[in-house]
């Protein structure tokens, strides 16, 4: 089975409905349930105005164990006051009624609309439903129903093998703004089958998330509502992975690939965005001025409307390079756009080689190296265009 | 005389030309002299990426002392090397000549496209001609040279009167970048007959251009090219103006009038721009908190494509402000729209108001007042929306 043929992990089942929170009709409500409860991490937004579910979520799964995830589309319970508190620990209880499980064991997302209450008669009615219609191998579902201005249903997975029993990690995810600046929220719900050990699971989901999520946003731009949960219910019978073991490294190897996996396809459904473009710093005294450096280019309105205009404009470049912070010898930057080089030692390489890197801006996804030529330093930050689409969707996002 | 029709300033002459540096004939060069050697006071871009003619420039003005500024729009003269040096300082050389100057009394300034040698026979050719169309009152023309995507011209003036003598402070800019983030180019050249004191003029340029320049727009996102120059050469006859001085206050409340005014109409300018909004934050636990938030505010991209649509979406607005990094209490913050609050302690104050909101976003000009409700730390910053045009300007730029 290939990983895009994987749709379910044992011991996990999945449902989803239209429970009429989106006006649209559309799939709006989810339901992640382990047969038993999973030991579980969470990373969630930094931002200091946090949305009720997030609140509720997060010392929940702090403590370590989670059975089962309530999620929302269409209306994302923040800036909601106390009654939006009130509403999440409406919605957990639903859940963990429905199922006969401690209210403790349910996290609860919301993403959508900020700032209006909770419609709770949808999930008064359609919560204990849901529990009937619980299926393995329907993660596809579950993606259809956290979509909001995703253009695209987004799942990864990737198997593995501990102690001689195999594992798979499943993941799925919604994202599509322009993920940079932005507040346009990031959920994350991964489901393994492994046994971890507690004290490697968090370390595990950080690292992970800080590769792949926090390089296409970073921590200042997180919306009210960010999250990502690693839930592993052991079912695959392996003995607990722990931190530092070979096994260990794989695990993680894995999960980096399916969140990174996730992560570009955020981007590639950034809203509006035409190209998928790889910011590679290298060169740079130390790998954090790299990824500012990265960063500072990637989240350039003007470096973004180029890429959408296929202008090898690497005067922008530069420039964004030049303010990220980080220490820049102008006369030592190499940039090149896919192995083209276009900028040696801070001046361009000529008409000739601009016009071949034109070429590559006209794929619709390419690497652009910045080669600062200082140290050992190196990051890589995904990227979109701007787009006249960007505008469009978010000029008209609630009319 | 109002201040719009004052279009010079004593001692003072200008001239410009179209020296085939822009390939659509247009004025491209231009030349403002004082009679006497005046005292002067430059501010410069921070990018670590720094085009010639600041390198040139800004140790000349350091010393405190510049009769001439010759300037050109089309070509930055930025990543060009060590030809780029060579050929700024021909270009100084060619306007000291010209004048019978001395070289190191010469300002050299360029905007324009980057890494495109600077070409040199349209300055030899054009440089000792403008000398002699030098003519007082055209600030205008200076205004029209610089422009690159400016739509509209910038000029603005201020008068006053010190030790019985009065008079005239005159400010030309160029800008319409987004400006933030941004590497379009801000040019700024404030000419005075006021006397100023040595120790006073450095303050009195640093102080507005933060209350002004640097409120749209900020040091990491300054270009490669940017540069702000006050001129001032004592032939109003007043006693020289020192710090600390009723004078000098008075002399700072207008050069502070002339260069927020030539903001303004950047902002107003911004590329694609439909609206002037002022993000005034107050009840910061100080100013500077003030300022990130109201920074963070301003340069959301999903704030300003709500401004765009005219959408009252306040959820973007806090959920910036968390993001800023500044200190907040989600459950105190108040946003209004005008006059109209939409949010009080962190939640809507119903969709009525929020209707009437609406009505304000329809004008081209409003504030929105966050007040975090903390403190007395208050702030103001400028920005625009992102439109279409927005787009289309910098994905064409250089097609």
């Amino acid at each position: 089975m290939t990983k895009n043929e994987i749709k379910g992990v044992a011991g996990f089942s999945f449902a989803a409905c239209a429970a009429g929170i989106k006006k649209s009709g559309k799939l709006d409500l989810a339901l992640i349930v382990s047969e038993t409860p999973a030991r579980c991490a969470g990373v969630y937004t930094t931002n200091k105005v946090v949305a009720a579910p997030v609140v509720l979520t997060s010392p929940r799964t702090r403590k370590g164990q989670c059975q089962a995830i309530l999620v929302n589309s269409g209306n994302a319970n923040a800036c909601t006051g106390e009654q939006g508190m009130k509403d999440a620990l409406r919605c957990g209880a639903l859940a963990a009624e429905s199922l006969g499980i401690d209210e403790e064991l349910v996290a609860v997302s919301s993403t959508g609309v900020i700032g209006a209450p909770l419609p709770m008669d949808c999930f008064e009615k359609n919560v204990a439903p849901l529990v009937n219609e619980l299926a393995e191998n329907r993660i596809d579902i579950v993606a259809e129903a956290i979509r909001t201005t995703d253009s695209f249903t987004k799942v990864s997975a990737a198997g593995g093998e501990a102690g001689g029993k195999p594992y798979t990690i499943l993941g799925v995810a919604k994202g599509a703004g322009m993920i940079h600046p932005n507040m346009a929220t990031m959920l994350g719900f991964v489901m393994t089958d492994a046994e971890l050990d507690p004290a490697f699971i968090d370390a595990a989901l950080r690292g992970a998330a800080d590769r792949s999520f926090n390089s296409i946003t970073v921590d200042r731009d997180t919306s009210t509502n960010d999250m990502v949960l690693l839930l592993a219910n052991g079912k695959a019978g392996n003995p607990a992975i722990v931190a530092g073991s070979r096994e260990a490294e794989l695990f993680c190897e894995r999960l980096d690939a399916v969140l990174l996996d996730l992560a570009k396809m955020i981007v590639r459904d950034g809203e509006g965005a035409t190209k998928l473009v790889r910011i590679h710093v290298c060169g740079a005294r130390d790998d954090a001025e790299a990824k500012q450096a990265a960063c500072s280019v990637a989240t350039s309105s003007l470096v973004k409307t180029a890429f959408f205009g296929e202008d090898a404009n690497w005067g922008r470049i530069i420039a964004a390079v030049g303010y990220s912070g980080s220490e820049v010898d102008p006369n030592r930057i190499e940039i090149r756009f896919g192995d083209v080089p276009v900028v040696r030692n801070g001046v361009t390489t000529g008409g000739e080689l601009e016009a071949k890197a034109t070429e590559v801006l006209k794929t619709p996804e390419f690497t652009v190296t910045v080669d600062l030529n200082l140290g050992g330093g190196k990051a890589d930050y995904y990227t979109s265009d701007l787009t006249y689409e960007y505008v469009k969707i978010n000029a008209d996002y609630r009319t």
